[in-house]
């Protein structure tokens, strides 16, 4: 229906050369005739800014199409801009001066979303402009469509996300392997799935960006990456992960965004961090490198979306599936829905999240260790759902699975546990997440 | 953004109030502050279309709001028609009057929509208004979205879906169970998951109708129910499912939409059957009555989306999602996408579709049988993959699994072994899906 009378053209400018955007050069030339007719108009690619023209770049566009001038390029004739710079600025400026153009905008910029998602949405809201953003989550699969569009007839209560490939990929590897976190790190560095510098990835920053932008998404309340606890994998040892795996339980890097609800009112949480859920559990079988989204909502149950979290095509894909979407709603003169904010509800800290510990404790092996571990558990008012007791004199230990109970009493066992007498070390400390409390 | 200025009304018609039409009035009104949010208008249940009034309904609505007169309410001062009859008429002609009269329409109708379709869709384009169905395939799982916008600058190669959750609940008991398929089928019906009669469901027309619809809007080209080959799952045997096991397989009901280019042209072909998936394959870990929809496409790499395919609240939860929609582009004065067709690719019959077999055969116990057998598949061009031969005397048995050949070459094979003096009897024949060739 939509461009079947006169066919008509729109002007797409490119921010970034990179992986992505030679990727999504790539398909716009390629496969012009399809999107155009996808599209309901013709996508001209007008130029594409990069921060230097010394490269040499093989890709089947016209040379002269490069730029470095990217302000000039995002102020002139466009009428949509995509941005795979990546980072805060100069992203940022660009977009913030694409969209005062009149340019609608495609995103994969995660941290940026993240750090300031809240300013590029009211300036996307004021000049009436699409602001896309698909690819800055889990790559090529489709979350924040299903999040806000799909389920916005419904209440979601829980997303609990595999959003970084590099941690799933070593985590996986320790699980398969029984190997360290050096060593699996260094074999994720030789095969390209980690970078040199991993400190993103390992230590849980650019899972927070997305958890920042899922709990946006799914409780219509601003969240920015200062809202979000973070625990990164680099403590997570290999005995953790034996001792997961006698339980029954696997150890993933999880975005958790929640819904929780006092008797006065409704707050939203959101947190990364090492965690043990069940084999059962439909995010234990997420293998290497991919990512997958789990969401409990009230009528629809449980959904999962699976698939690849990074790369060039995977993520072009995402881009280019917004492209598609932006270019019809300006073929048909308007703008799609804007993102949600209208709850605003309150963000918990940590500290207030209801959540289950795995304590492993090395003790001495006589009368009375347990009674002693148990009353520390009770003045925090903390419940013991699992005891279990591994080795023999020296080597005692006991590995402790509670019921769900504020984050801060559990952290505050913890302390009493570790100034007991009977406690000789605290091994490990992990949160168990995905089954009954 | 959307709703910021005068708060305006939308009249929502429901046609049918069953197990889904129930839970659909309870959300309109239980959380009609949340959806005017959500929408930019409030939705007013304007009437309720039910078959009698005799029935009564403890639903927290108004007793007025239900009428008999489907015709009426729907040609009425109303802007959304929301039809969960189901069956070809009169929803048909229920949704074709709502639309000339100018309304939006949303349906959970995958037996119309696979069946005529192309009849809704030309007149939604004729009249300027949304039919929306993201409800017909696989419950809650958000699929149409993402197949159709998501995945909308990409080019999808293969979609491969447990779409009908009674098939799936009998296969998985069969494969935890040992059960038969008769008694498997009676558990299902005695807990709720098969109908009395379950011909639909275990035949494989339900599976069928989202395999036309599936297959249409992957490849933008219209797929109807009679283009979709379809066997069901009442010849699994016990059998097949520990011959399967036994090599590492699962047994599922798949609908299966391929993109398949030949030299000169591109077709795309829609089957429902039983087949064979290796165990490490993600639909291979989809249990009980759930669904999960299995996505190919050529950037984005391998997607899944997995939850509840059936049920009222899910099925709820995707309808409200496809109102909440409607109604944002009600308030914008827009409609959304059309259902693209425009690609117009042949449909392949079952006969040219490629494929590989796994056929399990009694023979003769004796020199030369495999040399025979082996000529009946070089006689078609079939190339074979693996043999093996299981137990001795009168008891041997072989089993082969072929490469990939056209479905007719291989059906040839078949009844060549059949005639064979050594081979005495073929005990199965299935589908192996979902591997390398």
């Amino acid at each position: 229906m939509i461009g079947s009378s006169a066919p008509r053209t729109l002007n797409v400018a490119l921010l970034g050369c990179g992986v992505v955007g030679s990727e999504i050069a790539r398909i716009l030339t390629e496969q012009a005739d399809e999107l155009e007719r996808r599209a309901g108009a013709r996508l001209r690619l007008a130029g594409i800014a990069v921060r230097t023209m010394r490269r040499q770049r093989d890709l089947a566009v016209d040379p002269d199409l490069f730029t470095t001038d990217a302000h000039s390029l995002v102020t002139g004739d466009v009428d949509i801009v995509i941005e795979v710079i990546g980072g805060i600025e100069p992203a940022r400026g660009l977009i913030l001066a694409a969209l005062e153009s009149g340019a609608s905008v495609v995103t994969a910029n995660k941290a940026l979303l993240a750090e300031d998602g809240h300013t590029l949405f009211a300036a996307a809201a004021k000049a009436d402009r699409d602001l896309d953003f698909e690819a800055a989550v889990a790559g090529a699969i489709p979350i924040v469509r299903p999040l806000s569009e799909s389920l916005a007839g419904d209440r979601v209560e829980r997303v609990m996300g595999i959003v970084n490939g590099t941690t799933n990929y070593i985590l996986d590897a320790m699980t398969t392997t029984g190997a360290g976190y050096s060593e699996a790190l260094e074999e994720a560095q030789q095969l390209g799935y980690a970078e040199a510098d991993p400190t993103a990835d390992v230590e849980g920053f650019d899972a927070a960006s997305k958890a920042a932008i899922l709990a946006g998404l799914a409780f219509h309340t601003p969240v920015a990456i200062g809202d979000v606890y973070r625990e990164g994998i680099t403590n997570v040892s290999a005995s953790d992960i034996r001792s997961a795996r006698q339980r029954g339980l696997v150890v993933k890097l999880l975005a958790i965004c929640e819904r929780q609800d006092t008797p006065d009112r409704t707050h939203v949480s959101a947190r990364v961090h090492p965690a043990m859920i069940p084999e059962s559990h439909p995010l234990a079988s997420v293998r290497g490198a991919f990512n997958a989204v789990f969401v409990e909502s009230h009528a629809a149950g449980e959904l999962m979306f699976y698939g690849p979290g990074a790369g060039g095509s995977p993520t072009a894909s995402a881009v280019l599936g917004d492209v598609v979407s932006v270019a019809r709603n300006r073929v048909a003169g308007v703008s799609g829905p804007a993102v949600a904010t209208h709850a605003q509800l309150d963000v918990l800290s940590i500290g207030d999240v209801h959540t289950r510990y795995h304590i492993s404790l090395d003790v001495d092996d006589r009368p009375g260790v347990l009674a002693a571990v148990a009353q520390a558990f009770a003045q925090e008012s903390v419940s013991i759902k699992t005891v279990l007791q591994d080795g023999h004199g020296g080597d005692a230990q006991l590995v402790i699975v509670t019921h769900q109970a504020n984050d801060s009493a559990l952290s505050a066992t913890v302390e009493r546990l570790r100034e007991l007498p009977v406690v000789r070390g605290v091994n490990s400390v992990m949160r168990v997440e995905g089954g009954q409390s």
